[in-house]
């Protein structure tokens, strides 16, 4: 009997012992509180019983990491480029934190080869991985501190993945993404559609509807047309891709 | 030509003096860098070289200040609701930081006695104040760090200015919100309509666009098709009240 104890308590602790190197390896720290990092990596089709799956999935730890991510990045952008104004700053943040680039950042860091999900439930979805990187992050925080995280996302993450002279230059052309992904899945025609004009002060701004198939598919207000088609093509492509 | 100096010296350092009170009634903190709260106060209005506008005005501190208040708040409502799902905390965190609500604390806080703006340049915008106070917590937080941010947003804007009991409870029913606003400033017909059908697994998504006298106001996504209308409806209304 004392024999199968030792046995099960070996092999437990051996398999802790594991995934707790797999954290060091991904985060450059040593965890404190190994729970707080299997919870980010269970994803919530594990959980049977909806009554309480705010506490055995990670989706509530996704919530926290998504605004600490949010934060450590505003600030290393902020100090970074103390001469570039608040336009710049966020634009850099969204080519940083957008769903696409947190999804292939997951799949980078090799987190969906420790991610736990019901794989009965179809096919394997990328933002699953993107989602296990916020709550990652949400883990850290609340194991470590606020440093350890900034730690993890701009050493762990930006650093090594990143090129931010590229990401600077790097024009968002979300039209001709959009125009590409519809010829490819056939859903055109897209129009582009000024939907309101208003005035803010003096500046005039342009509310441009983004129209594909008669279905209004996106968004986007600015004082340059041409800005707004933009913002409404990335809208219209994060629901066409999402 | 001493005394003359002396007088200056004193009027300068009485000033600083007045304006850093003013900051510890607000914050409750003493702040260390005044120049970082004086730029908090300073609107873009008044920058007259837009070439060296981003160190000038409160912008970028704001861009910073936005973020950490997310943060802060999203780990105050993490730790308060244990039990609580993802959706409920992203309700209550737009709850608590919308835009409507930064504006109204920013006033309650009496941002708008130190703000300084160019008042030729048309009337006092309610956005400004919620604006400064965003920018009032980036200037906390390069000053003293994210603990001090913390305490002031949770300390003397959550505790003091709202009732989360209230919030919780408080359903934003943002269509009647719209329906009253539309009547007031007689801009109808309001027409709901679904553009868009999804399948995220097995659960329908619904887009639904709030058109206002034939503009798409406002689009909205949700399993059922009411909460799609509410999300929609609150989309259009902020684009009406800014």
């Amino acid at each position: 009997m004392m024999q199968c104890w030792k046995g099960f308590y070996n092999c437990w602790f051996s398999k802790k012992k594991a995934f707790a190197n797999k954290i060091y390896r991904i985060t450059g720290m040593r965890p404190r509180e190994l729970a707080l990092y299997e919870l980010a990596f269970r994803h919530s089709s594990l959980v049977t019983d909806s009554r309480c799956s705010a506490q055995e999935c990670n989706e509530r730890l996704e919530f926290l990491g998504d605004s600490i991510l949010s934060a450590a990045v505003s600030e290393f952008l902020f100090k970074k480029y103390p001469s570039k104004n608040e336009g710049f700053l966020t634009e850099m943040r969204s080519k940083i934190v957008n769903r696409a680039r947190l999804n292939e950042l997951g799949f980078k860091l090799g987190l969906d080869a420790i991610l736990r999900y019901n794989k009965k439930l179809g096919s394997f979805n990328r933002s699953i991985c993107g989602n296990a990187l916020e709550a990652l992050i949400g883990a850290i925080y609340l194991d470590l501190g606020y440093r350890a995280a900034q730690y993890f996302i701009i050493h762990k993450m930006i650093n090594i993945y990143l090129n931010l002279d590229e990401l600077e230059t790097q024009n968002h052309n979300y039209k001709s993404q959009l125009m590409e992904f519809a010829q490819k899945h056939k859903i055109e025609p897209i129009i582009y559609e000024v939907v309101e004009e208003t005035f803010a002060g003096n500046i005039k701004e342009f509310t441009v509807a983004c129209i594909i198939q008669d279905k209004v598919m996106g968004l986007g207000k600015d004082t340059k047309k041409k800005v707004a088609e933009q913002k409404a093509s990335e809208m219209a492509l994060l629901k066409l891709c999402s």
